[in-house]
């Protein structure tokens, strides 16, 4: 029995990463050789990952060929990159061409693009092509995640003659669950899974069984909107066609899932105030890491210097009352986290489609009577604990009624930037959060100082 | 030509919606249906719950048996539920014992315990037992998510054999893509792809070209690691076994892709303040919504009295010197924004295994590296308005040092807490930001008055 459960699996891993570089400081190819044997590519290309950066080509020259391709196409593109500086040319090219020509433009987009133009003019016609294809597309698009690898046929092959094709092409195509029937003009006109095929009965031609409503994207559909589609329709791949609705491409689901992390990391950093590039931030250098941060909070501190600015000009309403500060963090804290709610749900909504056909108006004005409720239950108590604090009905009325005043105005900025943002064209994600600091802050601070100002008479 | 891009699909999907009102609202039965014939279910489902609640039960009574299935298994749990209250009993239970195993344990959830028992009481004996199995499984456990509807079939058989039993079995199963190879005790031996049984020469036995090294997870395995298994492996399904390794189901790629979504929305929900429990949003009452809000509003009112309390108990010397008072929001401020950055990325990193075998010290010391780096950037920046504020040298190099000490101190609370939550078995993600904001406000606010009060000789 070698079915292996995943809390085991996880274990296993770090035995053989520690095994196995144990194996090579001994010289012991033969044994390291053994060990990977019945390891997954994915493992072996972390296993390769851990060892020193000395022993990394020795590894990866112990593997097959065809599993060291599998290998290869797993790891980080940094460690990519170091073993291809460490092969001879022909291993170069032995990987290179035989990689998935997603996997390959993907790798492209990394290397400089001297070398690209080199290792380009040296792969095989076919390879160089579907690769020239792919890196001819935007970047983030269908056309450029798509594999060129899919089986199109002829709506008059009988389901035998497909199944016989289906044999001889299945080694070189990356995925054989579906089948797409094109006419002459390689139009895209059907598709049949190969589920359909195998219960077919065997003199049927491919016209009669395939599905004619076709889920397709083209080239230039936004990676974002291709893995919604194929979660929307719980498909296993999507065809790509081109402008002329002829069949370029096929996105598989594999590829969708780690678009959909990619994007909900994006969407996590920027709300945490980072920006993201999709590299793995404990592996970028520290250098980089303050640069990626310190945009944001230089935005987010002329923001503070503004709300400052204001503070420092009510400096004659501190000095006759110098309680009223003690209040500036509970309003402008709190209106900023009703604020951080609202524009949360409404990105999410946005990017899952969570809010679908709700219009923008009615989503403000949901969130204008929940920030109003929140507001009046969380004045109330903020009232009772600043009276409590330091014994002036006054002062204790003008921070509960600058909070509901506040959360108001939080939710509606929270909820209505997003879409404005949309409006524009620019990633609410990524936008909003400075601007509904500023608007929360800046205008909660003037509310609070106007209203404490008229109640108290100073 | 009927393949049709995304874009122009969701157009097609508010036409769909809009024409199938029209047509019921005209009582135009036969116009309806032959609108919603090329249709795919889930598009259906939508047009559904964009009816008014009384043409639903209209409109789903139009479509054909099969198709009927396949729609409610897509529809929304409070429109399932509407749905069959308005059922008779004998189309309740042609729905409900057509469902597939996983979406049935799904709608029960959601069911009063007493309408469960009745119903399934009636259902056919497989599918009652298949639902009980799964229902006896904890939530968000494999158990829970898997269907039971695979095939295993034993590894004597040769291709051929196989091939016709698929035929047989491939209407009833809902996923055909694998074939699972078991021994005589149901015991898990092997795993064959329908790629590689097409591909075999007909005469091979399962047992001959079966992968004997399966990745498998148990019952009890939490759904986010059943998902990341799936990614890590590229699988399309993932066979689950019981404690004694006998195969009890099989949770399919389309299941994973929903779970990393909700997993995401709930991470994101948490970074922004919200507690989530996989519903939409923006379907949910606004009493609900309020409560959803209210309980961290509160934990974070609560935090930002304490650090009014201690603004509160420097009174005397903000009395000396007011503009002290002008500096807090950005020092807090500033504070909060460098910790929240920290906590994001180790939040994320710790949920995606970016982290992977970093150690916590190794994190928390880079963060806090980071943190100054930042700090001294921000801190020049703080100081230099500072003077140009208010221009005096002394109050401007309080804020400029207070700045550095708080971005340090954000960087290790927002780096270190979710790791002493994950060791507590708390999730990171929820219990971080209160924390996090707590002791940067507190010990903020402290650093800034006691370094100002040692400058100043106050």
């Amino acid at each position: 029995m070698t079915a292996i459960g995943s809390g085991s699996r996880s274990e296993l891993r770090q035995l053989v990463c520690s095994q196995l570089q144990l194996l090579l400081e001994q010289e012991n190819l033969e044994g390291a050789k053994a060990l990977l044997i019945p390891v997954q590519p994915v493992d072996i290309a972390e296993a390769i990952e851990g060892l020193p950066e000395s022993m990394q080509a020795i590894a990866f020259r112990l593997l097959a060929k065809d599993e060291a391709i599998a290998v290869y196409e797993h790891l980080d593109s940094a460690v990519q990159q170091a073993l291809l500086q460490k092969f001879k040319h022909q291993e170069v090219l032995d990987v290179v061409d035989k990689m998935s020509p997603d996997d390959r433009a993907k790798l492209f987009d990394e290397l400089p693009a001297k070398i690209v133009r080199r290792l380009l003019s040296q792969l095989s016609l076919g390879e160089r092509q579907a690769t020239a294809l792919l890196l001819g597309y935007e970047e983030d698009t269908a056309g450029r995640i798509m594999t060129p690898e899919y089986i199109s046929l002829k709506e008059t092959l009988t389901i035998t003659e497909t199944l016989e094709r289906i044999r001889a092409l299945a080694r070189t195509s990356e995925i054989i669950y579906y089948l797409y029937v094109t006419d002459a003009s390689r139009h895209l006109t059907g598709i049949v899974s190969l589920r359909d095929l195998v219960i077919s009965s065997a003199e049927k031609t491919l016209g009669e069984i395939m599905t004619r409503d076709v889920v397709c994207v083209h080239t230039d559909t936004d990676q974002e909107e291709v893995a919604r589609t194929i979660q929307r329709y719980d498909l296993l791949a999507l065809p790509v066609v081109d402008r002329e609705q002829r069949l370029v491409g096929v996105v598989t689901v594999d590829d969708v899932i780690d678009i959909l992390e990619q994007e909900a990391t994006e969407d996590i950093y920027a709300l945490g105030g980072l920006q993201s590039n999709g590299e793995n931030y404990f592996q970028t250098n520290l250098i980089t890491v303050a640069r990626k941060r310190v945009v944001w909070l230089f935005v987010l501190l002329i923001t503070n210097t503004v709300t400052g600015t204001i503070i420092k000009s009510q400096e004659a309403v501190l000095e006759q009352m110098a309680v009223l500060a003690a209040f500036i963090p509970l309003l402008v804290g709190t209106g900023g986290n009703v604020g951080a709610q609202s524009s949360t749900v409404v990105i999410r909504g946005l990017n899952t489609e969570e809010i679908r056909d709700l219009g923008a108006g009615q989503v403000i004005f949901r969130e204008a009577l929940a920030g109003g409720l929140l507001g009046l239950i969380l004045g109330v108590v903020a009232m009772f604990w600043a009276y409590w604090l330091q014994g002036r009905w006054a002062v204790s009325v003008a921070v509960g009624l600058s909070l509901v005043a506040i959360a108001i105005l939080a939710s509606i900025a929270g909820s209505a930037l997003p879409f404005l943002f949309r409006a524009l064209k620019l990633d609410p994600a990524l936008m909003s959060a400075p601007f509904i600091t500023t608007a929360v802050d800046v205008l909660g601070v003037l509310i609070y100082f106007n209203i404490a100002r008229m109640i108290l008479g100073i």
